[in-house]
Formats: structure tokens, sequence, C-alpha cells
């Protein structure tokens, strides 16, 4: 069996965890199975090495940013092949380049193009544990590149899919998927199992297991996932096309409070006007979660929509500047203190009172609803931040997501 | 004018010394010309790496150990060149990869094979100043390898050679070569210039203002050598193949105290004796220096040679395993405190007085010579160590090395 193993920076973030993480591996190499280990930077060097370069240039060219952050990852391998050593066991280190793990040119946030196989295999076949860089990655002119938030998830996924391996594991601090965050749902249950399209609807919404980009490329390539712990032995959640029980009305509960909601109200009712904001802010790179749009007074129309809470000043401005030309319209407002909570389940594809249940939860514990928006197999609502635990906990009761 | 600048980890060991070098060089490039930056890995980073590398294991894998060890000058570049970019002018870091600078496979110790020069002369078209990492290389299967003591130096010198450098400046702590030591003797004197081969006579003796390697190298391919301050503007030592003024009888006076005398007493008079002494040690890569045969008592010899006095324990070790064979001898000693004095130039070739001068200042001033080495260009004593300073003195006087 040929498995990829993903270790996340706090998981090699000292010798001790180091060690761990090598043991771990070498008793998956001893069952006599081919072993990739995909590791991160350790624990803060990422952040450390930023820090460094922004006191030389508070601007620092995004070429020379990812030439200087992929010597994270590589530290973290070679340390952890001379472990492997230390216990016996053979192991090789590689680095972006020496896989050639080809990337496209947008240093910071680079896509994976390709990834040659040939020195992995090798490496494989004579019985060593390759030990590859997440996170980074080569251009076609050689430069190095990074690809971005979850990155690592990204390369393990992409080996694992280039190597056909048998499974991806994706080792967190967490035992698994839950079918809620158990820091604020008491009775939250970990799955066995989950859709990717499940999955990808709870990242995106703020449940933070796995970046969406690796769950869309495992899903595309058929990639086995595993998400398990890096503290303890137990099974994890296994990310699969279809889950092999009876499918689940609802696998989970998610929430996000990194979320502002913006409302342009009073805006002319003319063609093109929905197209002409939205165009402004995909020019500066926002991206848009949930869009509503009602008709407002005198023939006005309203627009009201989420972004991530961290572009929500940049997005009024942006909207401000246009306000005396294609924009026209009566007032912008924000409001930050705002929460998504979402329900995800393939199951309820089939079962159209899944949104009606979930509002009664709601209405039942006094929450008021701002926005409702809902896809094939999730709906999500839009309710005032502090509220958020009391919808959490009130929406996992009422589908009796703690019971097995 | 194409120019090669060499600066060590201390000239890049902060902040504001990374932006020291940086305007150094962009002094250079506004002059028109084009610059090529090789450095070091920050100050103590290297040392750093080692003890984290220790720490997880006291005998690390050597291909490991330099995949860990190439990281350091790969950071010190890429903050060089986010300085340069805040002081407006272009650059571009590239690694031993991204240049393919080809070594032997030889980890720690590796020899530079050959240099692709196509990306740096188009970037140095682009009219950027390209920095490049000393010290690594890469084998044919696209390992890293480091270059060994030195390593830096030499790096700077291939690129000079391979990219027709029209001069190649390598930034110490020290002005320049001088004529002796300046803690220890106070007349010493800067020299404006120097030839290869008393500098690699004086580098060999213990002066250690550059490795051997590199100037065997600029020697080999006629690359022009500066050694000047990374300090102050003055204007260095030239190392050429012939000096232009009239040649001085001596250039330069230099002491090594990391030496140790090792003598072997009562070997038997055999041929292949000497052969077999000095083949254990070149089988443990001991090197030698001086070597002294005399004839010793009852028809035996006596071997009496200096090896580098961190090797002196081993050496001893070494020879007392084969005394039961293949060396009977009546006894092995060892003294360590020992230093060498030499006396180096190029005129003394043809004025065969060099040697007995020397020898009349060091009996001037009552200090014993225990050993008499001489080549071409040089003449070596072996002394007791704590008549170092006094030797120096009393040589670099007899040949007015103070007087210009």
């Amino acid at each position: 069996m040929l498995v990829v193993k993903k270790f996340g920076g706090t998981s090699v973030a000292d010798k001790e965890r180091i060690f761990n993480v090598a043991r771990r591996c070498i008793e998956d190499y001893k069952k006599g199975n081919d072993v990739v280990v995909v590791l991160s930077a350790m624990g803060k060097m990422t952040d450390a090495l930023l820090a460094q370069a922004k006191e030389i240039n508070p601007n620092p060219p995004k070429r020379e940013v990812d030439m200087l952050l992929t010597v994270g990852e590589q530290t973290s391998v070679a340390l952890m092949s001379m472990a492997m050593d230390s216990l016996g066991v053979p192991s090789i280190s590689l680095n972006a380049f020496q896989v050639a793990m080809h990337t496209t040119s947008a240093y910071g946030n680079a896509r994976l193009k390709g990834i040659d196989t040939d020195r992995i295999r090798n490496e494989l076949e004579a019985r060593k544990i390759v030990i590859i860089t997440g996170f980074q990655g080569i251009d076609k002119m050689d430069n190095y590149t990074t690809l971005g938030r979850g990155g690592s998830d990204t390369t393990a996924v992409a080996l694992a899919a280039a190597l056909k391996a048998d499974q991806c594991e994706i080792y967190t601090d967490v035992d698994g998927v839950y079918t809620a965050d158990p820091r604020y749902v008491k009775n939250a249950r970990k799955l066995d199992e989950i859709t990717y399209d499940e999955m990808l609807d709870l990242a995106s919404l703020g449940a933070g297991v796995l970046h969406n980009r690796s769950v869309e490329m495992a899903k595309k390539y058929g990639v086995q996932l595993v998400v398990r712990s890096s503290l303890n032995t137990s099974e994890g959640t296994v990310v699969k096309e279809e889950v092999s029980m009876e499918k689940m009305l609802i696998s989970g509960v998610a929430s996000d409070k990194n979320t502002a909601l913006i409302s342009v109200i009073g805006l002319e009712d003319r063609p093109g006007v929905a197209f002409k904001l939205f165009h402004h802010l995909a020019n500066h790179n926002i991206n848009v979660d949930i869009i509503l749009q009602s008709i407002g007074r005198d023939g006005t129309k309203d627009i009201t929509f989420t972004v991530d809470e961290d572009n929500a000043d940049e997005t009024v401005e942006i909207l401000e500047r246009h306000r005396s030309g294609s924009l026209k319209c009566q007032k912008i407002e924000l409001d930050k203190s705002v929460a998504k909570v979402s329900v995800v389940g393939a199951g309820m594809m089939s079962n159209p009172g899944v949104a009606a249940k979930m509002f009664e939860a709601l209405y039942d514990v006094g929450v008021n609803i701002k926005m409702i928006s809902t896809s094939e197999i999730r709906v999500t609502i839009l309710i005032d931040e502090g509220f958020t635990n009391k919808a959490m906990n009130a929406v996992h009761d009422i589908f009796n997501l703690g019971e097995e």
C-alpha cells in the first residue's frame, strides 16, 4: 500500500514532536507500506520569516518572499530525515525543486500544474521513506513559488493523486471531522465518513479542518482522504465520493464569524448595476459569498452581500470610490457583527424539510435570521454574531447529530 | 565591467549590515557595471543549523546536513534582494539549483564541476543585480551539496571565471593582505599587490584571509582577485599572476599555532616504513605538513612530522594501533605546543640568502628552531608556540617589511 501522510507545522514544532511523527511514519513503513510524508514549516517559522522580511522591506517583492519562505519546509524535511536515520530507518528529504513540483508563477498563491514522480518512485523502490516539502513549488523558470493558505494539504493530495496512492492522511490537532465544533457544541460527534461535497461545504463554511483546494483536488482525482489526529491513534474521518453507510440527513453544523454584511441601499434600478458592483470587487480579488437583491423604495433596488471580515473595509472603500460614478446609491452600510451558521448533508438533496426544521430550531431559541442561502446539500443563515453558539447548539440538537 | 562581489556571514549578520552591503553593491551598479553578489549564511546561522541537526541526531546523514545548511544562504540572498528593492534597485536572488551550480556528490566537501551562466546573463541583461548563494551546489541527481570550508570564496571565484568577470572582490573584516598579522606585529603593512603563489603559501600557512581552493581556482582561470574590507572603502590588495611593481624579496610573514609535532622514534630501518606510516594516515584523511626523517640509534630511524592540532590525537591513536604490526618503533611522542612561522615571497626564488637571514633574526632574539621546511617561495620553521609573536616581529623587522 502507498500512503501519503501530511503533518502540519505544530506537529513538527520541536524535537519531541519531530520524533513522534517519525515513529508514526516508521510504524506504517514497517508494515511494508510505501510511505510519503509531506511536512509544513516548523511551528511559527513561516511567521518568523515573514517578520524578518517585513523588517527589511515592508512591502517585499513576492518572488523573494517565496524564495525566503521555502527554507521553512526544507528545514523541516531535513531534520525529519535525520530523526528517521537516528531511529535506524532509511529516508530522504526532497524539496519542490528536487521532486519537480511544477506550478504557475503566481507567487504566494501558485496553482499546481504537475508533479514529476520518477525520483519519488525510485526512492520508494529503494525502500526509503520519502519526506517532501509541502506548500512550495517551482515555476517554469525555476523560481520558487508557494501555494497560499492550506498549501501543504494541497501538496499532499496532489502527490497522492500523482502517485495513485491508496490513501492520503491529513494529520491535524483534532480527531477528525465533527458534526459541529466540539469547543462550542457539547455533544458534537466525530463522523466516521463524509463525502467530498459535504467536506467542501463544511470547509468553506468555517469548519476549518481541510482547505477547500485540497478537498476539490481529492474529489477531482478520487483520492481517499483521512483526517486524523497527530496526537492520538484514533481512526479519524474518511472523506470520499460516497459514504457507505445509509446516508444521514445532515452531517454537520458549521459556523463562521469571519464574515461581514454589506448593504448597498437605493441603487438605481438599471440593467448592469449588479454586474458593475461585483465587477469592481472582483478586480480587487475580493470574494463575495452570499448575495441578496431586493426591491427598494422609489424604483431603486438594494443589494446586500457578505465578504470575509478581513476584506470588509476595503470593500466599502471600493464602493465609495465608485459612488459618484457607476454606483450611484443612497447609502452603504457595513455590519461586522454577523456570523454564518450552516447545516450540511448530502442527504438533504432528497429531503425538502431541512431548511424549515433549521428555522424552527432558531425560532425556538429566539435567534433572528438576517439572510438565507441554500445549495443542494447546504442551508446557510446569517445571524448576529453573539447568538452563534446558541444557534449552533439548537440546530445540532434538532437534527439529533449527537446520537450515533 | 562585470564584477563579482563576495560578502561573508558577518557582513550580512543583521538588517543594518545587509543594507550596508546592498548600498555598496548599488553604488557599483549605478556606475553602469554588471554586479553579481555572492553571500554566505547570516552570522552564526550555519552553526545554529548544525546545532539543531546534532540535537536530533548526533551523527546526521551528510546528505541531509547539506539539505539543511543550504537554507542559510538562501535566507541571506532573499533578504538582500528585498533590501535592494526597498532601495529602488531591481535584483534577483538565485540559489545553487536556480543557477545550476554543478558539483560532485561529496556532501560537506563537494567540488565545483561547472556553472550554467544563462540565467545569470539574462538577469544581468535585464539590468538586475544578481544575488547568488555561496557555499552550495547541486549534484547530478539534484541533491544539494556544500563546498566545505571557504566555500563561498570558491563560489565567487568560480562564478567570476565562468562569467569572465573583470574582477572578483572578496570582502572581509580586514583591509587586505598584510605583511604580517597586524594584531601581533605592530608595524605590519598592507600590500597593494601579491601573486597567486604567494597568497597560496600565506593562506596555507595561517594568514587565513582567503581559502586555498579559491586562490588555486583564481590562478587556474586567471581571475583577478581583490581582498578588501566590507567596513571601509580602502583599496584592498590585488591578487594576480604577476605583481607590476619591482618584486619585493619577501611579501609577508605568517604564523600558525594550530599545528602539532609528532615524533616516531626508533623505527625499523626497512624499505617501505615511511610509506606505510603515511599511508595509514592518508587512509584516515589526515593531512601531514612538514616531514623530517633522520637516522636514529642502533640502525633504526626517526620520522618527525606535523599535522593540524585538531588531528593530533587521532594521528597518535592510528600509529599506536599499528605499532605491534607494520610500524614497530621504540616510542611515539606528541608535542602540541609548537607553532609554524613562515616567510613568503616570489622574490626569494632568485635570492638564496633569505633562509639564513631568517635564522639570524631568530638567533638574535633567542628562539630555538625545531624544524625547517622550504619551498621555492617560502621558508617555514617550527618553534615553541610561546615564542610566536617574538619570532614574527623579529623576522618582520629584519626584512624591513614595515617600510614602503
